[in-house]
């Protein structure tokens, strides 16, 4: 299979070094980048290079391809790969506005391609282990859902203003989480927001922390809660509760030590970040873009995981805005 | 100091046990319980009993009050009390009704008594310590609460029915922990139930399963899930997030013991029920009564504290009843 | 039943207060100490008292007594009160010197009374935890032991030259635990012992460090750590390895709380030493105890068990000094 | 650099995959082995091989060499490779004799040529906190160290006969892990064995199950436990005990989940064996290696590390034989 990536920032990055260390039957044909430092990295690896994304699409080699460019490429760049008949990676979000990603997923529905949206959580070896167990029964119907995720800091006021908002940018992954543990649709949204890190981002209008509740069409429920800065690092955890027992993950770690002193028991913090928390989630879910292509069958995450997701997320800006729970319905 | 204890079904006897066994230089004066039962209880411990409640605010021997008799005994039974001098120390809830509350605590004021509510707890040795490092500043500013509150099983529906509902009757430890733990008070809540477990308690008019989101007054928030049934035992745990830090405190167990086999890893399930697992809280709580009442300082849980749990209940039943957000101020 | 108290030093205190606390059936009819202080104690709790252990003996109401008196008084009043046909729960060691323990043991034997050792680690939560798997079969054929014994800090000088030494005194627990745990007879001893928290442990001709290998009749084989100081506490672990499993013992903590701050995570220290470790065990044993009596059942820590235990500590001893492996046998 | 890599059985094969993916600057001019299996998996590679392992040696662009052809060619092969000026990684032992691995380390010496041997388990993060930790003063003097070490299940028994046994083929990890942790020599050894597992262990003339005691110089002690069979998987923890506190280092598991049911609370079970436990010990082992080459610097494990490890197995081979502790000095 032969694949063309675009866009080589962290995430790209983390996708480029994964698929050549670890996928030797994938040939990377084409990485494409508008900026000189993606440029020089590639060409140290010896890849072809463009920095035009659309010489992605334009190349006929190209199987598929891995979407890492700036959010609001991603629409365009979807169609048009889509339109010359190549599989399609894309990082979340599609696109910020929902009319748009439906004209994007109608299109590529209507291509025949495949297309794979980038919620790597999935592929986290702890998340997957509690899916596994809620699908085989092991816990009964799930009830309860209870979500952490928080951030170790704020990202900069720049990339906050132009980013969504915590629900697009940050909770999204944790609407989507909750849709695939529960494997339920979510009916209604209340949520509840606050700026208790940092004033500036209350400034550029968005928050920095947030409890918000989902209640499933058959009446379960489920609590995630968003900080943008946790002082003791990046924390992902969930637990799920059920009829017949009830399952938790917790955070990954550097390493297992104890140290017993004078003062106390004192073990490592958490993994500080998405990049090495989610290390193995990422080199999963290639694998399961891959996968899917070789033996034709249905992607793992779908571009309407993608487009529940986001309806989620505008229901809770609404949500907060109006401060009243909101229903799927009215999005 | 001389005591009378008013009741003693199940939780009364811990009370009068943990007296008489912990307080060598408490005497209890006279125990009332209309019940056959309690009298042959009460006889076999040599101690004075009368089949009336009344005869303990009678009693001019007695200093201070245990109330442990039915809710809707409460009261009368502490507007007595307090006319007659008495320290009380009383089982929540004071009574059903916001405005009855609200008298019996105008008498209590009048009267000049001291009395305290049976939020036991805020004495659980966990509890405790999270409180005490919250206070003392170890994670900066609380800024989101989470509360794990499940039974092992539900009472009977003949006790739902006279419960005044999960909200008033098992959540309402909650809300009191919630404003022990944050050190402020909640200005809106919102709240979404479930019947999960038992169509029966539907049935009846109640819910069985609980979301509720407190908001504070200066924005900072808890969440609290409650359910009426986990197989696996009580499960009481909370964890508070701040700018400086998290602290969490788990469940206690019987034995820490872990069994490792060819299909995993084992440990025990934790106390299952609340004389278990409050053990010590019901020590600790009964300590400080009398100790506030020798030192004539003031209750660590006040009738107020009561009636702040109170008003989160009554909001929360109208949160669920009307599927909106409830402002305090409309209680 | 009527019992007397012979010595109400740290651990007579113990079993007074539970006696009178939680076995209401059971009078303590005289206690007995030649220090003013326990005639202080005693009186305040209006108990009868005398300052002769020998009073109790003489005493014909008693049925039974518990022996809390120094070491160098356990032999003769151990025989006094069998004569006496008095049942006896004495602490550890019946006497320092082996010939002397085996004369008592014979003298109990013709006289027909029960006689319970104050081996009281075997009735923690934990251990009996442990046992009872072992016994159950959960982890088949047992074949490594590993105890772990680490005191907080160690006794004055004075106590460490009249205790008998480090097995004697300290590591009698473990070796106790260990043919509980095991089920089986020690065959084999060799230890290794060292200098390393307090040279005038050394001075006074004791060691403060061991590590002992014990093997069993059939080949299985334990080890035990001890040490007199560990700066974070009381240290009581194990875990026994077996053909189909594993199990594993920690220590008990004074909370369950675990703080996430910048700097790692952090919990409790063990709860910091045997009063605090071992109050359930004191208080189950003691149960055991008088069950055993009324029950006219068998003692469930034997004056055997107590010769046994002396016999490794014994073996350990001359194994150390002539460093090389000493059979049970040379005993 | 360029390199070789002799044997590309097991061990061989990770090695050369993590050198593939992660190490871009080394290049693998040459893979020899004499199976024809090797031969396949090489040339899917696009790597040169030859079946003669002296074709490395023979190579004149090849830096350094990677041995992990079986242990009956390793001295012969690094001799020659030390002559031919070539850097050396070793798994160890370098051979099963004493004498002769004295003879190889004379010739490596006087060549100049840097060698590593492959005490992987140096590298494992968690062993790699607990050195930095202890070397950093954390627990004060380093006074008890305890090992387990215990394989999921025993080798065949053709392995078994050829291996040197269970303190030279599994043990000798554990040798240096004390060495390594204590930064001290061993002066004396006691070890005792058994035939726990399986009687065929024993007729082949080995054991399956050990306890070992290390005396280090200046009276510290270490205890380590081995067995050829753990049902619940590979099991290697470490503690160290030291004047200022304690360190512990548990297992790495596949997840971190926990599931209550109503039996209880159950977790994951280790990752299974060597390769998925020290997956990025083998990683930074090799690192270590190409790092030491290129800044000239001290290998992190040296041959005479491997030496004294081996001393330390033929002592305890001696001490079960003779049941008697074994001076180093015997050696």
């Amino acid at each position: 299979m032969e694949i063309g990536i675009a866009g080589v920032g962290r995430i790209g990055k983390i996708h480029l070094e994964n698929i050549l260390q670890r996928f030797p039957d994938i040939d990377v044909t084409l990485v494409a980048d508008p900026s000189e430092e993606a440029a020089a990295y590639v060409h140290e690896k010896n890849l072809n290079f463009s920095y035009n994304y659309e010489d992605i699409v334009g190349n006929k080699e190209v199987d598929a391809v891995i979407v890492c460019s700036p959010t609001n490429t991603h629409a365009d760049f979807v169609i048009d790969a889509a339109k010359a008949g190549k599989h399609i990676f894309c990082e979340k979000p599609l696109d910020l506005s929902l009319g748009r990603v439906k004209e994007v997923l109608d299109m590529v529905h209507h291509s025949g391609v495949k297309l794979m949206l980038g919620f790597n959580r999935r592929f986290d070896p702890n998340f997957l282990k509690i899916k596994s167990m809620v699908s085989s029964g092991k816990i009964g119907d799930p009830q309860i859902l209870k979500i952490t995720s928080r951030d170790p800091g704020p990202p900069p006021i720049s990339y906050v203003k132009v980013s969504g908002g915590l629900f697009m940018d940050m909770a999204i992954h944790d609407f989507d989480m909750a849709r695939y543990i529960m494997n339920k649709e979510v009916a209604e949204v209340y949520a509840k927001g606050a700026v208790l890190v940092d004033k500036a981002i209350g400034d550029a209008g968005d928050i920095d922390s947030a409890l918000t509740t989902l209640v499933f069409e058959d009446g379960t429920m489920a609590n995630i809660d968003n900080s943008r800065k946790a002082v003791y690092g990046y924390d992902q955890r969930l637990e799920v509760f059920g009829a017949e027992g009830m399952l938790k993950a917790d955070n990954n770690f550097p390493d297992n030590h104890q140290y017993y002193g004078t003062e106390g028991i004192h073990g490592s913090l958490p993994l500080n970040f998405f990049l090495e928390r989610y290390t193995t989630s990422y080199l999963n879910e290639m694998d399961a873009f891959f996968k899917a292509i070789k033996n034709n069958a249905e992607m793992p995450v779908s571009g309407d995981d993608g487009l529940e997701a986001m309806k989620i997320a505008l229901a809770a800006k609404i949500s907060i805005r109006e401060n009243r729970p909101v229903s799927l319905n009215e999005i």
